[in-house]
């Protein structure tokens, strides 16, 4: 018996599109048919992928990061952001944006910066893996969302290339990205600072610096990281904000049939329900008819703990 | 009857080390076996995998498109770089490095900007496939060396992750990489010029804009790119000039055996024979036991159309 795809998801149209789409698509002989080399997908991560609340992972990452620094060198809690982190302020954090990007530019540096990449990911790995998050009370890297792991599933099964395009960090997701969406590192983009090739008698060691790479990997730097990384325009895109905009619209630049779909957090009980950061990318959504998914109606089961 | 791997390439002691390397990383009974998922190849393009002399295939392009624009608007001749294309003077271009790096940037930049991704694509694509090389006579992109696409082929079948990382133009090298290596669009690597995301009517569209990305894809900056691009180190890396020696270098830094490869251009009857710019890999290349693969002794045949 071959069980029904998307388990998950409630069989309702977003899924029925979804479905038609992947149907279309593959089938050789369908008008749609995209050959495989061409059924490239995008998804963003914070809050397509995986929970974004009560904060993006990542700024929960920098602020256990500040608070061992502090507690290591008590000097540093003479510095407003170590302070906080040890004092768990988290409205000092909340504050920063947009009023402080100096500031946070600052903590972004002295938590992602100046060690070199193997430091940093064995740190990043060891947060995703032991650091619970707040309200569900798991490791923050199992705060995947069940239906998008097996729509990412079913698209490999379909010999989709699927790639995440996280505004986030790269480095920060690719140390998980293959054990939680069976997604390989290569085909993970995202923000980075600034890396350098130091020589050493040992050979190339690389070394994160402070400066970030631009543009970032968010708005209408998506793609442009995607045609630098992959070279090609996605056929399905997936997010959820309006820094996801311009992704889901250049899906609909390429010459093949295309998928675009925004997941709309509307569910308070099981996750949280928000517009805010999502208002302009929403709209658009209705004016050209992009599959807006609710997480209310369309999500049989969020979280693999619910069940 | 199975057909012996590397057809093209001598039985000598580099065509021997390639496969016992392979033999040894695939087999899961051996010690230094390598799970796929780490496989990683990447070979230079430039000297390694395409020819680059009389002078870089990309430089014809951009001497090709400066002659087409000069023609359409004769007021360009004015400028001693169209001047030169129309005239055929290459000693002019040949005269720029290192002592014009400026005159060379204005080049690249009036030739690969100030034009959309899908223009620049179907000129390099187009020039590729017709314009031919003054020696051999055959287009461009028939310049790739048999046995080096025979040994890219081998490392697929052996689920190795192949990929380009060239000093030369990532969007260049990837019109053709499909067609001609086998190897798909989102694994070449390469230098860049600046994207730009417009937002038109019609969605988001991408321009090429004068500006170099940095770092270039050569020297250090290769294994940053390497970094960005594949978040792995190779274990097996594949150059031919001092611009390589960082990527060679890197493949020894990682947890797994590793094969570190170098091509020696020394067979100036089927191809050129050269040493100017590759003097320090090849010292550091016998420091440090890399395999040196000559044209001449270990390549049974070069190219395609010797046969």
């Amino acid at each position: 018996m071959i069980s029904s795809p998307l388990p998950s998801w409630n069989d309702t149209p977003r899924k029925r599109a979804i479905l038609d789409f992947v149907a279309a698509v593959t089938d050789e002989q369908n008008p749609n048919h995209v050959p495989p080399q061409d059924r490239i997908a995008t998804f963003d991560n914070d809050g397509t992928l995986w929970c974004e609340k009560p904060g993006y992972i990542q700024l929960f990452f920098a602020i256990a990061r500040l608070k061992e620094m502090a507690t290591a060198d008590p000097n540093l809690q003479k510095r407003s952001a170590y302070k906080a982190a040890v004092e768990g302020n988290m409205a000092y954090f909340a504050s920063l944006y947009p009023d402080n990007v100096k500031g946070l530019i600052e903590i972004i540096y002295d938590t992602h910066a100046g060690m070199s990449q193997d430091e940093f990911e064995q740190q990043a790995q060891e947060f995703l893996s032991t650091a619970r998050h707040p309200r569900y009370e798991v490791p923050f890297q199992e705060l995947t969302y069940q239906p998008m792991k097996e729509l990412v599933d079913y698209l490999h099964e379909h010999d989709f290339k699927v790639f995440i395009a996280s505004a986030g960090g790269m480095s920060f997701v690719r140390t998980v990205s293959e054990e939680i969406y069976n997604i390989p590192r290569e085909r993970v983009i995202g923000s980075n600072i600034t890396f350098e090739t130091v020589m050493t008698e040992g050979g190339p060691l690389l070394m994160r610096q402070p400066g970030l790479v631009e543009p970032l990997d968010d708005g209408v730097g998506k793609p442009v990281n995607i045609e630098l990384h992959i070279g090609r325009k996605p056929i399905l895109a997936f997010g959820n904000a309006n820094g996801d905009l311009h992704m889901l619209w250049l899906a609909e630049t390429n010459h093949f049939l295309s998928l675009s779909l925004l997941l709309h957090h509307d569910d308070s009980d099981r996750e949280y329900a928000y517009d805010q950061g999502c208002e302009k990318v929403m709209e658009l959504a209705r004016d050209r008819d992009w599959q807006v998914v609710s997480m209310k109606a369309d999500f049989k089961t969020i979280f693999y703990f619910e069940e």
